[in-house]
């Protein structure tokens, strides 16, 4: 079972994932064994493909398909799994300073379609549907264990964003802590609802559609926009007009209309930047916070069109080089 | 001139550095243009080259060579520098929810050598010990701005790692606000100092030098280490005996042995490792903290060897796959 170890100096839990173990001499450059590279295997033999069903876990979410096909999305327990169901003993004192506790939690994946070779921005929208309403249903399900402090639901496209595997999924973590970056969020939450007796996303959302000029797309239920401190070039956040803090309680409407504008969007970033690779990421509440109304849930999507250098890496703070306005005008032209 | 703006669900400033910008076009996959590259001269008109110095911006800082060569190390301010020193007008509000600050403070790099071609790692221990130097008279010339909050030091080596000018060079920013990070930091280490009445970081150097097996290195005045919580595979500390908080307070002897350790430890990750990209950082107490006791200045080394992938970008948190005490027996080894 993997292990958390909290640093003392942030109090920040880092995941030791031994399951995915890896051999120091395993980062040795240029080293090309499949230890070192992520597994790649041959169309033949992706384990996220029809038929090949016994090479991972069984599924613990099945959606079925059309005659043609045996099922339209299908979610496993990640086969090296930085997290696992189980009994967590909470923090152990290990040495004078140092704390740890084991690696309970979920970690699963999302085969997002059966067909092997598709873009995720290239599925029609009734799979995307498809895609977040599986999404929907482990939240629902991942929330009612004791264990489930934040749900985190998060899609690695290409090498560069993290992923080895060509097969389209996307990743679901429920961790036994709360980060402390969300910590940070939900202060700076609290205190403008202390102040204003308001949730400081949907303020924002609403500054955001009357300023207009960082706005790609506005439908009934949802905007999406370019942050006016956006961390990254071409960061994208699409958030819903109404409050909701966690995406488990996202009805059925608002996920159709979601499938709509996530698809529009992916397809602005395919067509008109060439298919980058990307991130996205669904935040939510803290599992323990979702009732109070400070924090709006939404996806949050990164284009890895730059590199985190040593002052990012040090200091936490970003160095963009173009200003969210000329990136959303941009993508507003894409068709 | 570039200017910052303040993320108002996070409180963190992001930096908008206009003089490097860059048009969105730039950012298409494929694209090759010398923009969205990064400049990468030929050797014979490197900027960082001797004779070559009238392509780049006077110098604030030379140590001159012997009679073969015009200079050792040369700090110059960055031609397209993310911050620059000026008057700040503070923060100003520009919408309801957003505020911004003109890019005041200051962004310089520092030539390591005259030679091109040469690494960091591999440079004789005196010009290590000349370059220590440099960073430290420009942290002590530049904590007397009075815009200066924070002053970072670092490197990036290699693409992976965020540069791509070959010639080896590091990089001084002092930003006019202390980033969120650090004040959290600082945080954590004034509660430790509450309740205990020490230096947190001066306990983690006493808990290592006790357990003894993440410690790659001990002299008598530093020890390099990977931490009980390395969020990184290989992420190595080297860490001061003596507390002190800022690195622009660090006397000549223990430069002269910082230098030492520094090159051991370089070298041990070019031959282990066979030259990883990496980036290092040299964190010191934001400039206005210097005086209290809870910080301790130390050098942090970050091999890039893995990627951060959609769960690190969402929750802060970090997965690694290699427990330190098995990184650090492995760079035991290299000699």
């Amino acid at each position: 079972m993997s292990v958390l170890r909290q640093d003392p100096t942030t109090k920040e839990w880092i995941i030791f994932a031994t399951e995915r173990a890896r051999r120091p001499d395993d980062f040795i450059k240029g080293d090309t064994t499949v230890a070192a590279q992520g597994e790649k295997p041959p169309v033949s033999s992706c384990p996220f493909c029809p038929e090949n069903e016994a090479a991972t876990p069984p599924a613990v979410l099945t959606f079925p398909a059309g005659p043609s096909q045996s099922w339209s999305v299908r979610v496993i327990p990640n086969k090296f799994a930085a997290l696992v169901p189980g009994k967590s003993q909470g923090y152990q004192r290990i040495e004078n300073l140092y704390f740890q506790m084991e690696g309970v939690g979920a970690h699963e994946v999302v085969i997002e379609t059966p067909e092997h070779d598709q873009l995720l921005a290239l599925v029609p929208e009734d799979q995307l549907f498809n895609v977040l309403k599986a999404y929907r249903e482990r939240y629902r399900t991942l929330r009612q264990e004791p264990w489930a402090k934040l749900i985190l639901i998060f899609k690695n496209q290409g090498e560069s964003a993290g992923t080895s595997l060509r097969h389209p999924h996307s990743q679901i973590v429920a961790t036994p802590v709360v980060p402390r970056e969300v910590r940070q969020k939900y202060a700076v939450a609290t205190a403008y609802y202390d102040d204003t007796g308001r949730c400081i996303y949907c303020d924002v959302v609403k500054e955001e559609l009357g300023i207009k000029e960082r706005v790609l797309l506005a439908t009934d239920r949802f905007v999406v926009f370019h942050p006016y401190a956006s961390r990254f070039p071409f960061e994208t956040w699409i958030a819903p007009k109404q409050h909701r803090s966690a995406f488990g309680d996202v009805p059925d409407e608002d996920l159709q209309e979601l499938a709509h504008v996530l698809k529009v969007t992916l397809w602005k970033f395919h067509s008109g930047l060439g298919n980058p690779d990307y991130n996205y990421v669904i935040h939510s509440a803290p599992v323990e916070d979702e009732r109070k109304s400070y924090y709006l849930w939404h996806l949050q999507i990164i284009p890895r069109l730059s590199k985190m250098a040593g002052f990012e890496l040090g200091s936490g703070m970003a160095i963009n080089t173009v200003l969210p306005e000329e990136t959303a005008e941009f993508l507003r032209q894409v068709v």
